[in-house]
């Protein structure tokens, strides 16, 4: 528990005022370590019965709460903020905000921002409780902080899919406070502009320019070699937030208007083992989350691609107009199941 | 196509009866490298739209009726018999005979069975067409065949995970005509009696003793590490076919009154890459497909046993006792939820 606020006591709280005595725990990847331990705490001091659910999760997009449906009162999901999606059971999302202190790394990337006068703020769930913090230390020093809450993300707050909160900013940088190079990555390949990373867990600060290019070189590899490929498999996902079955039909139409040949594959989570069954294609559209086919390539025998690339490769999208895919969502709370 | 009949005319026909439009194809994974070809075929020769169902899929209670209720009219499922299970929208069950010729090594089998004159004949879901074909070259030879239809499967068909149609035969030996270890094994575990093999595949003969000593003594030394263990992850599969969760409940109240602990855990599938989040849980006792914990042991870093297998860990049943995991269903085609 060191290392996140799991916020148990307000859970419990919930818990007891739902009366819920059947409960399912969802938590990410990253923090499905501690779900043990929330487990016996919860059971502990409630009357209820906890099941941790224990398949892969990257996202709100994952929550399961369909398949939850008749087996538990209510799900508590920790790590992500909520989706527009019609959840059909009742859902507690906690945003298990990490503990760690970000003044240090901030502090230090206010040298490479020198030249930068109006600067987009962004980061993820796990610091959204600072988020004021972040922009008061940029302001002292005189940046004109920008943010706004985006469609399906709170304000200042990116996930790998969704850069709605800082789309079209009046802006020259961002600067992303957090770990890794995946937020920054896609904010990076979202706006063209210049991400600078304050990354409070390795205490260093870095710009993402070199990776962003390298992935880009292996994008336009993957795009090039796609172009060789007679037999496409369109992936989509199960999951009820990266599920875009419209839009894959729309891409198995497109390939086949190219005289290419494509079928629809439907799964869950989509692995490197999954994919190897199926000897006859060449090449694989992703449906599902955007970021599997930029950021996990390196684990495909075959080109996996994004639906704007395979518009690149079908010569109806130009290379210099480049875009990430995104889930975005209409005001029905919907999927927009086009690119 | 070469080795396998998946009966396409039949399967077109029973589409344009139904008149479905909306099709899913769900195939075990061996069969998956021919789903593409299946599925260009049913399109160009229908006018319905095809998706291919590619999560991992071992036999009938992978059926994902659940999911894909409101999205198919039809599920075309291949190369597994139907399970006693309460399916949400039609589906086709598709046996997908093998074409190899079984008479060959069936033949010099006959030379191994030489001291046994009543036989149990058992095989699997893809060599039924040739059943009454192998009680004759049995008979011919003057041995007493033995066969009955399980509860769940067909006359002389066992399943990984259910053997009733060979349970209590009056036979001296079971011949297995099929591939691979995997059935045989279970036979083995479940009779007690001498299993030989016909494999047409491999084209020899051989008894599974060897084998299965190796595997009772692996299973031995999984329950005497997992009796060290204090902390129990209890996995229940998601799947409706292999959904145990009361029996979940079950053993973990077992584990709990020896004074130890245990979390409920539930899953689609289970694989190594999952349970490894779980630092702090020393054993796994698997509720969902019963041969996981026994064919897979080498994949996993802790061990993993059955439901048996913990009451020999908690002092409940004795190794002389030992007995394979099965999923059975009483007469309202529930599964059992009991040891």
């Amino acid at each position: 528990m060191l290392n996140y606020n799991f916020k148990i006591a307000e859970v419990i709280e919930k818990i007891k005022e739902l009366k819920a005595k059947k409960i399912a725990l969802q938590f990410p990847e990253g923090l499905k370590i501690y779900s043990t331990s929330v487990a016996n705490e919860i059971e502990s001091k409630t009357n209820s019965k906890v099941i941790i659910l224990g398949d892969a999760c990257y996202g709100a997009c994952d929550v399961s709460d369909q398949d939850m449906m008749n087996l538990v009162d209510l799900i508590v999901h920790f790590g992500h903020t909520p989706l527009p999606l019609n959840y059909k059971i009742p859902i507690i999302f906690v945003e298990a905000y990490s503990l760690i202190n970000i003044e240090d790394s901030m502090k230090k990337s206010l040298k490479i921002l020198e030249g930068y006068n109006n600067i987009g703020l962004v980061t993820t769930t796990q610091h959204l409780n600072v988020l004021e913090k972040m922009k008061t230390i940029l302001e002292k020093k005189g940046k004109k902080v920008f943010l706004k809450k985006g469609i399906g993300t709170k304000e200042g707050q990116v996930l790998g899919c969704n850069f709605s909160a800082i789309k079209d900013l009046p802006v020259e940088a961002y600067l992303y406070v957090g770990s890794g190079n995946f937020h920054p990555l896609g904010i990076k390949l979202f706006t063209k502009k210049p991400v600078i990373i304050a990354d409070p867990y390795m205490g260093d600060v870095r710009s993402i320019d070199e990776f962003s290019d390298k992935i880009l070189r292996v994008r336009f590899a993957k795009i090039v070699k796609a172009g060789e490929a007679n037999n496409f498999g369109v992936i989509v996902s199960s999951k009820e937030g990266q599920f875009r079955l419209e839009l894959a039909y729309h891409l198995k139409e497109m390939i086949q208007n190219s005289g290419r040949k494509a079928v629809i594959i439907m799964m869950n989570s989509i692995t490197p083992a999954l994919l190897m069954a199926y000897r006859d294609l060449d090449a694989f559209v992703i449906t599902a989350c955007p970021r599997i086919a930029i950021d996990d390539a390196s684990m495909y025998e075959k080109p996996l691609i994004t639906p704007q690339e395979l518009e690149i490769v079908l010569n109806k999208r130009d290379w210099s107009n480049y875009e990430m895919d995104e889930i975005k969502y209409d005001e029905n709370k919907n999927i927009i199941n086009s690119i």
